[in-house]
């Protein structure tokens, strides 16, 4: 990869996506922050994660005010929760106009709400859908 | 998509991933069984679903029976659980000769048991990473 800007990224949520992306986040030499309600998810994080840890609730402001949220290139919301992730986000986008948001979304149905507020969607589980039809497209092939 | 065999598929696991897949493959005209211990999972299952539903523990090599594993031409294995996953994978496999056999896998870290026992996978957190990371790349493109 090539050199590029040193981010301020904040990370909502210490699962395992939000972890591992966290871990290779830091690992390219951004600014990272993991925010996570329970402490016991920063177990998560891999050994290359060299940023900050914050145990509190995203959704207090005060929580984001503290990870300095202001001044974030990045903002991603990855908890397995959909009402906090939008939430968060929204927060994120207008109140502290962070310029790039991105949403893990949990349940597709609701994709809706987040689409009509501009913030961009990860859905793992349309991912794991559109590989197991490739999948099942493969199979089919091999039996013609 | 062009006509094909149709297929008896039994998966295991009626949440977000195993009902829209299940959905996906009653409206192709593919015979399926869908296996669930909670039977309110199967309120997940879209309206096209047109297949039939147990509930019961996949675990136990009666309900596999019940749902003529036997005759399975795909075995799917969905649920949130990687250790159920990879049992009733092993069972489908090695004890019924299921001769396509794919299982969800949770948490990446069980990815090489799964790859040892030669089972296919899909691991909807690597998935969700790839494309945070495309996101992330065309972000530092867009700032260069």
């Amino acid at each position: 990869m090539s050199k590029r800007k040193s981010w301020y990224a904040i990370l909502i949520g210490s699962g395992r996506f939000g972890a591992r992306l966290a871990g290779k986040l830091s690992n390219e030499d951004h600014s990272v922050v993991v925010i996570d309600k329970n402490e016991s998810k920063f177990e998560n994080l891999p050994l290359e994660y060299t940023g900050f840890t914050i145990q509190g609730d995203a959704t207090d402001i005060e929580v984001l005010k503290a990870a300095k949220v202001q001044k974030a290139d990045l903002f991603l919301a990855l908890t397995d929760d959909d009402n906090t992730n939008f939430f968060v986000s929204q927060v994120a986008k207008v109140i502290f106009h962070v310029p790039h948001v991105i949403s893990r979304v949990y349940d597709p149905a609701n994709l809706p709400l987040f689409h009509e507020y501009k913030i961009e969607t990860i859905t793992p589980v349309l991912l794991a859908l559109s590989t197991a039809n490739r999948m099942l497209e493969k199979i089919a092939e091999e039996e013609k």
